[in-house]
């Protein structure tokens, strides 16, 4: 057990029970208060604590922690710091704020860094260098295959034997809240001789989660899977904006580009991988053995629910999917491990999507071409509109959490309205 | 004719006539002096000339540029000065050296801020932020089209309407010099009922070039094909290093991913789209006509010469590949507003590479791939070796230049040896 998950510590503050911010949380972001610089912070309760004005304070004054660390736009350099320090910031919030620890006048002192949540923004929070997309929920592929090539031979060949992932585009990745354009594009549509350009008609989410990597590697030396966990910082929410007409004419021969890579939403926060430890899982086998090099020992799913919202515009929100990361075939040390077993280098800031993460049920789809399998059906909302894909004026809301002994850690939300294509 | 361009214009300097760095090329790059931290430089002939110290000592006063502008590990906080502010800095450069400007005691400040260019080391010369790849030689879509998959369809449906392209791995772009290991990985032999894992067997270069962004976009909003070139700031060569065993196993469906991204070299120098304009030339014909986003006027083609050069460990250099970058089908200014029609932004440091650069006959070909015909042919080496592919211990090298009145405009080389994989 690491100090700061004890599911016994109980704060002195007030923190409603059904908060994705939990004591035993801790997450980190970046903020902005009014006009103020951007600064690191974590949140508890409804409370942002600024990480700034705590080193400043002294709190954090025998880890050594430079001030530019948290006087900073994004969590980069505090990740770089390392898991022993990183660990050690966590553990000393979780002091300040339990009750039964007296070695701080906390209460008295709290309001010199603390802000409402209301009042603050929050901010992208990491630098994201490189972006890597994985497509490791079987389901997922399954049906993907089942819909795009053959429903007998649904999973392609290579599938169950190395994670497939591919690059996408950093720049675009926004933060929850930031809303998009409906994306422009060329088009095929069934039937025509020619392409089309227009706005895409097929817009959908894919609900993901990514982690962050919060230690470099050196080109040409792989992470195995026993080490990657030192190389994984944490983890977020991630929406991984799909516009399916334009992915399907251009995706041949060398994979989505146009239709993946104009926005891509993650929620504000970053939760550790220390919170997420209780939270651990076993993966499903893996049929056949897969090579030594993407073996694994231990637990090293991660049982966080995981739901999808869509919120038409003025109007009531309604849940679409309701999946869980657990469900995940290939986890983040074999993705870490192979993307890494050819010598490729990562570094902090870099960002690992699972890709999209649907179970075995409709109601677990991760996507609406799968919930509507492929624009054959609608779902019904609740003002009595329909939907097989995203309208214009939709917001999708993406929300995580994971649940044990009494402990909620959540991951906040990854939000996002979609405008009118730009005229 | 944008001023530095002048082929009228003489240096009192001696430069080499078959050097790459004549008075009107001017490139950027980063160099480092033993121990020294990393600054801005040019070239002209043998010398390397410090931007910061010429800055120092007032050259560039009038233009106020930053100290930490060229005292830089990278080139980037200098491109985002706009093309403005840069074609000055080169218009004062060639001021300086050519020998019908009285204006300066150049001669004598020269040692000032000058080294000979074998003391320095070259650098990577740009923070790289996002990595994209195009495909738009028609002769290497092609051909490979043909290896792969169909003869009599060789080129994919989508292939002549739109530039295809995907993301690729920023964190390992290298300088050229610098070794690399080969790669190991995932692979599927002929006839084989299971993967194995070791070292790729296939491994090949891929003859490229790529443009650097100087400007950044706005999420959401497009770069058209008239603003494309405010946006380029320069090209350098490219080689795409390329795994062939391992690719071909993972590439389904999303596209390559460790095939590729565990090296790809660059040559030290940005090469301006100012020093290129003498050599603009018109493109190819494009048939059937592109729809109106991918439109454009003018020349947008570049006629730059170049090669490929396998050089076996303590043994001669053998010349593999003459290519010319104007073969390009899809042109630079295209494949920026492909990129963008979809509001995908764009940052200063951004890496687009063109794709293997092919011509039509056998000598031109971009990869070994190509050459070997997918591995049936080899190549004799002086040495009396032989290759299909790339062996331990070979040093490939890419040169390009253009040459016209007189003038040549030079970009170096991308040259990198391939060391044994790990064991």
């Amino acid at each position: 057990m690491i100090k700061a998950n004890n599911p016994k510590i109980k704060s002195w503050l007030e923190i409603p029970a059904d908060s994705d911010f939990s004591i035993q949380n801790i997450p980190f972001g970046v903020f902005k208060y009014k006009n103020n610089a951007p600064k690191v912070c974590t949140r508890i309760g409804d409370l942002i604590i600024d990480l700034a004005k705590a080193n400043d304070l002294g709190y954090f004054a025998d880890l050594r922690i430079p001030k530019s660390v948290f006087r900073n736009t994004y969590l980069n350099d505090f990740m770089a710091l390392g898991k022993k320090t990183t660990r050690a910031v966590r553990d000393r919030i979780s002091d300040l704020f339990n009750k039964r620890v007296k070695k701080w006048n906390s209460r008295d002192l709290i309001a010199d860094f603390s802000y409402p949540a209301e009042q603050v923004s929050m901010l992208l929070p990491v630098k994201v260098g490189d972006y890597t997309d994985f497509y490791s929920s079987i389901e997922h592929a399954t049906n993907l295959g089942k819909l795009f090539r053959d429903p007998k031979n649904a999973l392609l060949p290579n599938w169950r034997h190395l994670p497939v992932g591919y690059h996408g585009r950093a720049s675009s990745i926004i933060v929850s809240g930031t809303p998009i354009r409906r994306p422009k594009g060329q088009q095929m549509p069934a039937g025509a001789k020619k392409p089309v350009y227009g706005p895409c008609r097929l817009l959908d989410f894919e609900l993901e989660m990514a982690f962050v990597i919060g230690k470099s590697s050196e080109l040409g030396h792989p992470v195995t899977t026993n080490q990657a966990e030192d190389y994984i910082f944490g983890l977020t929410l991630f929406n991984d904006w799909s516009a399916r007409d334009i992915q399907k004419w251009e995706y041949v021969p060398l994979g989505p580009f146009l239709g993946k890579n104009f926005a891509s939403h993650i929620s504000p926060w970053i939760i550790t991988l220390d919170a997420l430890e209780p939270f651990r899982v076993k993966g499903p086998n893996q049929r056949p053995k897969v090579l030594p090099y993407l073996e694994y020992e231990g637990e090293r799913n991660y049982d966080v629910q995981l739901e999808v919202q869509i919120q038409p515009e003025g109007s009531e929100a309604k849940r679409v999917s309701l999946s869980n990361f657990k469900y995940m075939y290939w986890n983040m040390c074999q993705q870490l491990a192979h993307h890494t077993v050819n010598g490729c280098n990562v570094n902090v800031g870099d960002m690992m999507a699972s890709g999209t993460i649907s179970g075995k049920n409709k109601n677990s789809y991760g996507s609406m071409l799968e919930i509507s399998m492929g624009g054959k059906h609608s779902i019904k909302m609740p003002d009595g509109s329909e939907r097989k894909f995203i309208l214009d004026g939709d917001t999708v809301i993406m929300k995580g959490w994971c649940e044990k002994d009494g402990v909620r850690v959540g991951f906040g939300e990854a939000s996002g309205k979609v405008l009118p294509a730009i005229p």
